[in-house]
């Protein structure tokens, strides 16, 4: 669907739709029938039951994964706040094209499709401590590219990201819509100087748009990126076609972050897929109430973390969609 | 390899064969060379290092994972130990060649082949409150199995259980090697009384064979059962093949740890794919020194926690194996 401003995606979040209860009801008294101790799968059990929710059936899939990497290049790199030169965004995308990064390894391992949109790499954010990273226009573009890139037919759904220096960004828009300090981190393995930059360039961005960033969609515009905002379009597109989110790391969960804060219940459609080394990431998922699936210290991007997890998902549905039932199996049910 | 007597084992116990030290150095290499800032896929990289030590290869695969289950009753349900009555390890072996457990489920997920033992099952292992749970022809008879199980062509390994009563077996196995009291925990769900049961059986045991516990090969004669005899069998016999193996939940570790205790470092060949919900497995993972790779509040048994582990193996195998490095990609190296 076209997105002509902010108000539009301002419209949606209030017309967020819902699990299906009956197929909630459905799965959960499934759950019950099958050959396993009650609870004996753990958080396998919830997670199926979820799926189900958003899928409509008490029969949840995860056959036809979908992840979709936005790449974006930002301004605020003038200020030294990353290890790696801005000139690798468009390398990894050359990479991603041909196949050799990790995440399409994971993509493959797990039967993932996935897509890769380059968003203007040419022509980076503006340094968000000088001025607004985007326009009303260019959040808007960069909103509606992510959008438009989710397959409403996907049974679940994982938004990544490649960007040098969006960590620094995903910090400030972290700052700007919970307060606090310390959301910098060490990103690809900056330096302390690098990280007192860090530090610098968010505290200088969050004073700069003050006035603006009562308003999540602000923050965004101020102070993200473009492949952030079309992480935050593809989330929102994904509710919209109830297809289910598995969150990626620091800088996906910081896209998320702004449609929770705009419509709080607005990423219920979203589970944690793993909690990054990046060390604000934790507290970010703690502000969002999500539980990662996974933990183990990586701190990649690409939607990695996520991508990983699509197996821990496949194992749940797989578990509850094939297995037999007491009666079927006869089974003595304890 | 035939084994005549618990003599073999022990004589195997001092021929445990190493990681192969050109395979890790050429992984380890190769690890620092993929497109991905260092250290960025935390423990996966770690993971993929070690498959490769054992593999002997710097391109480590995880593509034929073989997953056995074998299944045992017990003497000490007797005691009333157990939420479940012991008919139903037969019906879930039952339920096991028909497809319908959870096992089947995620043994089709992860594309392993699974194969499942069914041990003597009309012939419950002694009471070992009452008498030594296996005679030493009965404990080789089931190591025996067990080491014959392994496929040595498989690229990873899983041993998993079945058995109404073996939590009660495997806490007892840990009592008697580490010692301490509140190694019984619910198991498939017991009520306070049931635990209540579940430690006075464990502390009647360990009272009884005292005199032989210094030997933690009498340790799984006298309070272990056919299927963790099978498992600790099958766990020594894919080091000997040098095949990984995923370690499951508390009693396929308290299977492993009786190698361990008998020759530290017989575990060197195993990670632990999960922690289980059992209240003493993190317990006894700490005692090995295994950090676990998955979370979940799993407790079934049956392979599974470490079966869905697999996936986190075949992730951290294939970005290894199928990544670019810096120089193929033409990505800056930071």
């Amino acid at each position: 669907m076209p997105l002509q401003s902010l108000a539009d995606v301002r419209a949606l979040l209030t017309q967020l739709p819902v699990p299906d209860q009956a197929a909630l009801a459905g799965a959960e008294a499934r759950n019950g029938q099958l050959t396993k101790p009650p609870g004996a799968l753990g958080r396998l059990e919830k997670l199926a039951i979820w799926m189900a929710g958003w899928q409509g059936t008490d029969r949840p899939r995860a056959a036809k994964p979908q992840i979709v990497i936005f790449a974006g290049n930002h301004g605020v790199t003038a200020k030294g706040v990353s290890a790696f030169p801005a000139e690798v965004t468009v390398q990894m995308v050359a990479n991603f094209a041909h196949g050799g990064a990790a995440i399409n390894q994971l993509a493959k391992a797990f039967g993932a499709k996935l897509d890769v949109h380059a968003l203007d790499l040419d022509r980076p954010t503006a340094d968000f401590t000088e001025g607004p990273a985007m326009s009303e226009a260019e959040v808007v573009a960069a909103l509606q590219k992510g959008f438009d890139a989710v397959d409403p037919a996907a049974d679940v759904f994982v938004a990544g990201e490649m960007g040098i220096g969006n960590t620094t960004a995903a910090a400030a828009i972290a700052t700007a819509l919970y307060g606090g300090v310390g959301w910098a981190g060490r990103g690809t393995g900056v330096d302390d100087a690098g990280l007192q930059r860090k530090e610098s360039a968010v505290a200088a961005g969050v004073e700069l748009h003050k006035a603006q960033l009562s308003d999540p969609l602000q923050v965004l515009r101020c102070l993200g990126g473009r492949e952030i905002a079309a992480m935050t379009g593809a989330i929102l597109a994904a509710r919209m076609a109830r297809v289910p989110v598995i969150l990626d790391g620091f800088i996906a969960t910081a896209a998320a972050a702004v449609l929770e804060k705009a419509a709080p219940g607005a990423l219920d459609h979203c589970v944690a897929g793993h909690q990054s080394a990046e060390g604000a990431h934790a507290r970010l998922l703690e502000k969002l109430g999500k539980e990662p699936l996974l933990s183990l210290g990586l701190r990649l991007g690409e939607g990695s973390g996520a991508a990983l997890a699509i197996g821990v998902v496949q194992g749940a549905v797989a578990c509850h969609s094939g297995m037999a039932t007491f009666a079927e199996a006869g089974v003595a049910a304890g």
